[in-house]
């Protein structure tokens, strides 16, 4: 490994790594990649990416969570010399075959963050859906790692300790989510202090147009139905709610270091414009792109560079229309819930997003229907009493009562039927 | 002025501005503006702009072709303490009155390129239309000034001369022509040499959708009803042409250092998105606001700053479209034309701009027909003998020329219909 990488340093300008005692190139040097979630939707796309791009990028560090089998296969297809699973009781027969290979393997959610620490590992890609990844994010910045973020939940429950931390170290924090990615592109065209706001698109999920009759009825095969990306199931689900763009409003205030005011929604059903900044003078800068997560995975991983990409590239040469439209606050609760929990701050993101992947979970399992997800997440917010300065703990703390409470709800509401039948 | 000036700096963080023998902030020296064509379009918003802005930016002097009266009333607004008056036979009574005032006159094209060498001048806004404003600019490139440039023209005639000399000289030449300023914006977000191409977005004119025949039907009265922006009658014709496009294509070559092939134009009928620049990971970059100059003029004073705008902002809150479809080089040979002056080069530039203005005024005068105007220039352009390293005369000669022979084709075509009469 170190050996490759010396050898390519040779050709490179040999620029001087700083703390380290040897010169290196860091262009060279710093993209050793460790993927959480590799076996997922973005993990995948960045495989691809990686393969793409070849030298000095490589994928040396995987994790799945039951997924054994296809981690296997991308273990044998990168290299990786590392993996975690992080279900403690899936993948045995995967973890003998890895071993075999003289592979790494690490165990649940302590093993993930003992991997990311990894000497070989330059950059972390979390691309863990929930709040799953949050320790393995916490160690990647406590380690000086450079963060690619695709776990938005990571900073919707912890952007109060990871973002101070990362800019304490200095590390560099760079969204991996189209919308993100794309505000952390525009944004290079004028100082934070320009910034009037930040307008992130949403494609507005299956239910855009769908009456709040429609909504009512609506199924998990109907909440399935995302208009412009295929995506996991809890993000899918979480695209018809409006969470998923609740979260990142919450995650675009963290990211950006912006009050929830300065952060706006427009629908934009074609999804090819992917957020905007307005600055103070009037000039909005938007980045544009076919709808295809290669894009900002690829830019994530070759920041401050870019190169030729594999992603699909936008054709001027046919007619097209992009439109734009207001929200409706009132059929996507979680928009109005968004603004409440970035106002709250300290452990009301933890609460709003554990409530949510309770309710959705509830709601994937048929235990209810789709419009009691955000009701579930609201009444659940409305009795959270709110710490200001949380501890991980505190946090951890709060997400678990909020995933409970939920339950609480839902068996109260069981309960409610079962006596009214 | 000085005085004024140095109050100021005090309060300021008293950076030393290079090559001057006194300590002044330098955001507060740069700021005094010379508006060249101040009665023009341009012109006027930029004095609007500039009184918007407040201390320190001002505008200190000011240039008229004719409207000598309009002159006089923009100086008493702004204090404005010297002018050109361009036109040697018109404004005696204007200069009658300015001079009483205290107000210094220059006269003529030679005048004009005196005023911007005066030492009270830090920014010069170069809006005049057409080619007279070239020996202006070169003086201002020369005399170390930044270049607030609308005049399109000066680029395409005179590229090979004018950015040479800014960047050996470290000269900002910032554009104020909204495409160029939106890529000025877009390209930020990357590196010159990550641009794969750049995106002229054009409103298509008030021919977009005519047909050939509609076309060759044309009155001067069709020609200007330009449907998205309010501009003078040359450019106005010159966007119903896409004359007004081809020059942009020549001007974002020499802006930005790109070959003909990286510059490519698409329709844009609500001239929202006022460019794009494509880089080569796919991702695109635009620049939108409503159609209004003060953006695009406010950011050329200000830059790199931003600051709060005088200009209409962008309304999220109403549904919007945004449409976009290649152009018809078929219809619009002067697209075309741009990229053939584009790669040939050197005096090509020249011929293209003098022909077309030629032709411009001929049918303005009712001489010739619209659809006459993209032919003659064509015609002129072929019998051209390209002069790849021309100096400032043989930039004047050749568009001396192109003008010359244009006259001669209409004379020529008068002479043949009044024989087949």
């Amino acid at each position: 490994m170190w050996e490759i990488l010396g050898g390519a340093s040779e050709a490179g300008d040999g620029r001087a790594c700083g703390g380290r005692n040897l010169r290196y190139d860091c262009r060279t040097l710093n993209k050793r990649v460790a993927i959480l979630g590799s076996t997922g939707s973005i993990g995948s796309s960045a495989l691809e990416v990686i393969e793409h791009l070849g030298e000095p990028y490589r994928a040396v560090a995987l994790s799945a969570h039951r997924q054994g089998g296809k981690l296997v296969e991308q273990v044998e297809r990168c290299g990786a010399v590392a993996v975690a699973l992080t279900d403690d009781t899936a993948g045995a027969g995967a973890e003998g075959k890895l071993r075999a290979r003289g592979v790494k393997v690490y165990r649940g959610a302590a093993g993930l963050a003992e991997m990311v620490r990894r000497e070989d590992v330059d950059i972390v890609l979390a691309a863990i859906v929930g709040s799953a990844a949050l320790p393995a994010v916490l160690a990647t910045v406590e380690a000086g790692k450079t963060l690619a973020l695709a776990s938005k939940e990571a900073l919707v429950v912890a952007g109060c300790l990871v973002m101070p931390e990362a800019r304490r170290r200095g590390v560099a924090v760079l969204p991996v989510d189209s919308e993100h990615s794309a505000v952390f592109q525009a944004k290079m065209c004028g100082r934070v202090s320009e910034i009037r706001r930040v307008v992130l698109t949403a494609s507005g999920g299956p239910f855009r147009n769908a009456t709040r009759k429609e909504i009512e009825q609506a199924t998990v095969a109907d909440a399935m139905k995302h208009p412009t990306w295929r995506m996991g199931g809890k993000i899918t689900i979480d695209s018809a709610t409006m969470f998923n763009k609740a979260l990142e409003i919450i995650e675009a205030c963290w990211l950006f270091d912006l009050p929830p005011e300065k952060v706006e929604v427009v629908i934009h059903p074609e999804s090819v414009v992917h957020s905007m900044v307005e600055f103070v003078d009037g000039s909005v800068v938007a980045q544009l792109s076919p709808p295809d997560m290669r894009m900002p995975i690829q830019y994530a991983l070759t920041y401050p560079e870019r190169v030729e990409g594999i992603s699909r590239r936008m054709d001027w040469s046919k007619a097209m229309g992009l439109h734009f439209e207001p929200p409706d606050f009132e059929r996507f609760g979680a928009l109005r819930l968004a603004y409440e929990a970035a106002r709250a701050g300290g452990t009301m993101g933890a609460v709003l997003n554990g409530a949510n992947e309770a309710a959705v979970g509830a709601f994937m399992a048929g235990r209810i229907r789709f419009v009691e997800i955000s009701r579930l997440v609201e009444s659940t917010m409305e009795v959270h009493r709110v710490q200001r300065s949380p501890s991980l703990d505190d946090l951890f703390e709060a997400d678990r009562w909020a995933r409970e409470r939920v339950e609480l709800l839902i068996g109260s509401q069981s309960a409610a039927l079962g006596a009214s039948r």
